[in-house]
């Protein structure tokens, strides 16, 4: 049954040649590769789940409340919360990941003939949802630093005129912030969407751009996860802020009956137990200035970075450094951009057995 | 925050003037409107998950293993006992709902400047993800008895040269089977893909498209669901068995991580508990044929069904009739075609008071 190739099906002319997306997903003792949370969700947490579970699973066969309200409640309180904007469950919307959300998003917005731009190195996602959802993507290359030249994406908006515009602060892979004036400023001036990818936002003393959405009702779309500061990268749950108009505008595309009833469940137990898991960002920032800083002095160059990776280099060849680091039992990520290599911050063990390598691979150059 | 209408968002132009799918999730003594299996899943299944559960809860703060090999392995067991036909992990492939399923195939083999037909009336979905993915859908009209015109569906494919072709069966919401000699004609004949949509298989005594799949291993892709036979609405877990080579295809447009470690673990809990769980589709197929010889007496016309629902008319004012059972306490589906209703087969009780009803409604005609 395996005679087949791929190459043989119907496959779309753009599809082929390519490789499936993903990091690897190797079984390496220090694990230090996709921005997870290295903390255990707490106790507590994981007895609410067993007790919600039970209490669910006799009516697993029936379909989930299809437009995830209760959820959607408990998103909103937690986002009024953490950012100071108060917003209700009409303003938010929850599915499989931000990866789903933003396909939604780009399903609404953008597609065949509309264009979308961002500022690169990004979020590698990015441009595959656009080129799932036939949307043209262009990279602006950031500027010095990794950081958004404001000047360089003010041309790009006015020269391209662009349907969807991608800002991602803090930015995954460099670990940068862009400001709020600087965002305004790229909303102000963009003739369609602004999507500000803040996966990241809870590892941040930055304000959030949900304080924009006011001012910005008919533009302005704040994505973000659960994946990285809640613990809950399994359960993947994504989730934007905006005005009601756009939950409004996901629905004609979302699929119906997306989010299940266990991923609706144990997202609702997770934000019952927000305070106790955001404790682990405190930590997790601490433990990245401190990874920081002894890079430094190891003489690797940092991006300063409000998230919980670090991007360091400058390595002439970082594939293999990459290698380098994996021979020694650390699993890091080459995100292939810049002469670069991103470390995610994990528990200070692992951080230390991090440096270490770093410490033994300097020394060698 | 909500005074921007949709109508002020750069939303697609196709998208305008759309509403959200979905059928009314409303709060009624008697629900047979959405095809789910009536039966809670078993008390062992239920115990079962709680432990899966409380064993993969601490580590929900990484992500799940992204190409869900193992759920893989449980639905290849499944199929191959279940079909006759010896399948493995290379074949299958498992998403959100079969929803997201299609749409990954639509992707990959759809798209703009594409095209898709299906026998209407069928799955409603359908022509939505088509929709969804800039794949044009074309609807091919069936026969008398709503069944597929074997004729006219070989002339629409040399016709249209359609790169997708769907073909639902049991079809939904008819109930009817094709037969597989005629699926194999539409194969043969057919230029692109064909898929066939086997959601309510279990509740058929005809045998798999599978069979198929050794003959026709570039073109035939069978897809499936967990959501009716298996209790499993809730867990939202659909799949399709096909060569190696669509899987291979899916993994280019598949979000990664798509499938939650929770949804994943669900699953292969289900599918654990499979046999006691099918032991309610026999049931229910009892029930079914016990309702539509009811029916028939009353003077309804019923679609002969392979399914766990019946489509019986015939009435001049469809939706006058379903909320006449509304006002009776019975959720049935309004499916917007050809003077029929939709009536999902529930428990014996449930099955009496729609009976009833129906009883008292053929009495007023």
């Amino acid at each position: 049954m395996s005679e087949t190739t791929l190459d043989q099906l119907p496959l779309r002319d753009e599809l082929r040649g390519q490789s499936a997306y993903g990091a690897p997903q190797l079984d390496v003792p220090v694990q230090l590769n996709t921005n997870e949370n290295p903390y255990s969700p707490s106790q507590a947490l994981i007895d609410d789940l067993g007790d919600t579970v039970a209490k669910l699973a006799p009516q697993l066969n029936r379909y989930p409340e299809r437009d995830a309200v209760e959820l959607r409640d408990a998103l909103a309180d937690y986002v009024s919360r953490q950012t100071g904007v108060s917003v209700t469950r009409e303003n938010l919307w929850a599915a499989n990941g931000s990866n789903e959300v933003l396909q939604q998003l780009l399903q609404a917005f953008g597609g065949p003939g509309r264009t979308a731009i961002g500022f690169t190195p990004s979020y590698s996602m990015h441009p595959l949802l656009a080129a799932g959802t036939q949307t043209e993507f262009l990279s602006i290359p950031r500027g010095e630093d990794f950081r958004i030249d404001v000047a360089v994406a003010l041309e790009a908006v006015d020269k391209h005129q662009p349907d969807v515009v991608f800002v991602t602060t803090p930015n995954n892979p460099t670990g940068d912030v862009t400001s709020l004036e600087d965002i305004e400023r790229i909303v102000a001036a963009a003739p369609g969407i602004v999507i500000v990818d803040e996966a990241y936002a809870e590892f941040s003393a930055s304000p959030s751009a949900t304080t924009l959405l006011r001012k910005y009702p008919a533009k302005l779309v704040v994505s973000r996860t659960m994946s990285k500061a809640f613990d809950f990268a399994g359960g993947r749950l994504g989730y934007f802020v905006a005005d009601p108009a756009f939950v409004e505008a996901v629905m004609l595309v979302r699929l119906p009956y997306h989010l299940s009833v266990l991923s609706q469940a144990a997202a609702i137990v997770a934000l019952r137990h927000a305070d106790d898991t955001l404790a682990t960002v405190a930590k997790l920032s601490r433990e990245r200035d401190r990874v920081a800083a002894r890079l430094t002095e190891l003489g690797y160059r940092i991006v300063p970075s409000e998230s919980n990776f670090l991007f360091f280099g400058r390595f002439d060849d970082p594939h293999a450094t990459w290698q380098a680091f994996l021979d020694r039992g650390v699993l890091i990520r080459d995100v292939g951009v810049g002469g670069h290599l991103r470390v995610t911050i994990g528990l200070p063990s692992e951080n230390d057995a991090f440096l270490a390598a770093a410490e033994e691979l300097s020394k060698e150059n």
